[in-house]
Parts: C-alpha cells; structure tokens; sequence
C-alpha cells in the first residue's frame, strides 16, 4: 500500500457537508462527481497526499443509503493507492481475505477499485485503488 | 490541517489484528504503546505519510471497549496534524465545531491531541494533534 489514497464518509445531505467540511479542513472540495453504478453524490477534498471523499446516496438501493440507515452517518470506508490493483488482490485473497469483486471495477474519480469484505479486516471496509490511464490524445504515444 | 495523521482502528484482539494489519499493509508495526490514562494499547503501521492505529482497550471503561460493544469493531477516529493545535480549536469552536477537551491533553505517539464530537462532523470522531517536543539534551535519559 502506497499511501491512504482517501476516507470515504457516508453523509445524509451533501451540500450541508460540503459547507461543514469546507470549515473543518480549511479547503473546499476540488471536485463533485455522481457515479451513477454505485448511487453515489460524491465530493473530494485535498488534505496532504489524501483525500476525504463525502458520499451521499442517490437511491434507496445505495450501499451508502443502507450503511445510514443502519447505523447513522460516520467514516464508510478507507482506500489505499495500491501500484498494480490485480497483483495486490491476488496477493492478499492468498492471504486469506475476502474481496467483494475480484475483478476491479470502475469507481470514483478516475479509479479502478476493488473491496475487501469488512468480516476479513476487523470491521473495516477498505477498498484497494489504482489510477486508470488519462485519455489518450492524437500524437500522445502512451508512454509517460 | 496539514495531512491526515493517523487512522485508528478499535479492536479486539490487538495480537491478532497486527498480524492481519501487517499483511493487509505489507508492513510490521513500527511501535506499540499502552496509554493508562485512554484505557488503551496500541500499535501503528506507517503508509505513505499517515500511519494506521489500531486500539485495544484493556479495561471495560475505556472509550474503545464501549464503542466495540455498541458497533462492533471498525474505524474509530481520524486524526489530522495541525501546526497549532489551540489556535485550530480556536478557530473550530469559533465555527461551531463541539470541542470534547478544550485544553490539549496527551495522546498516544508523543502527541497533544483535541476530539471533537462526532455530532457536529456527520458522525465522524475527529481528533486534532500536534507534536510535542522531542527531548532536547543528548543527557536525557528519562524517555525511551
């Protein structure tokens, strides 16, 4: 793991959070994205090399509408920057833990991510993610 | 606030759990430490420039053994590193934040630390620290 890419914090109303957050950390959110798959509002913050990303459900079927419903807005999850997404899930589903999808997905902010199953890490649902490749323009060879 | 400090984590078992977290992470834990006055032992692991703290309580008064026994284990709080710490409470009581502990007191990794309550930040335990002082005479031989 290469650093904590970002907190993900389950929130019920996302604009009264996004003022609330701006005051706690001192910055406003650099950007706001839905991803429509997850049912999800989201927002980031820079804080150092980390981000807080707030979440606010989009639907009643939203893991982020459950998890409040449940047990009332708070931190819903932690992501580490990992180098090679499919290495390190191979490498820690032969240490024993249990992923949620095998086959990294598409999430947030430009990202492929897969999740590891709380059950198998103490109650905390951390999620694994790796930069996808910034679009590619005519005369970009690919190489960085 | 300057970059997300620490991470912490509430456990049960803090043995086992600092061998998942070591091969969650990749790495050992680079220190443990008991703090008597917070009812707790704990351990962190460096990632990137955040660290991860896991708790243990060791006695049934301590914060960490009430917050497992109402949610089960899980993440407990995020600290960020502020350069002032009573200037940020200041300033955060000013914004309307609830302040647990106006004064600073000591935490845990040589640390002054402030908590704010989770119910002016969505839910989210919150606490504030700065560095103490490292020792300054090469004489010193009252710290480890």
């Amino acid at each position: 793991m290469k650093k904590i890419e970002h907190l993900g914090i389950a929130v019920s109303n996302i604009e009264k959070s996004n003022t609330l957050y701006t005051k706690l950390l001192g910055v406003e959110p650099y950007k706001t994205e839905t991803v429509a798959g997850e049912g999800v509002k989201t927002s980031f913050f820079r804080v150092g090399e980390s981000k807080i990303e707030l979440l606010e459900a989009t639907n009643a079927d939203s893991p982020i509408h459950k998890f409040i419903q449940k047990r009332g807005e708070g931190i819903h999850h932690i992501a580490f920057d990992v180098a090679d997404i499919e290495m390190e899930t191979r490498r820690l589903v032969a240490e024993g833990f249990v992923v949620l999808n095998e086959v990294p997905k598409q999430g947030a902010d430009n990202k492929k991510v897969v999740f590891l199953h709380p059950k198998s890490t103490n109650g905390v649902l951390v999620e694994l993610c790796q930069e996808t490749e910034a679009p590619k323009s005519p005369g970009n060879t690919g190489e960085k």
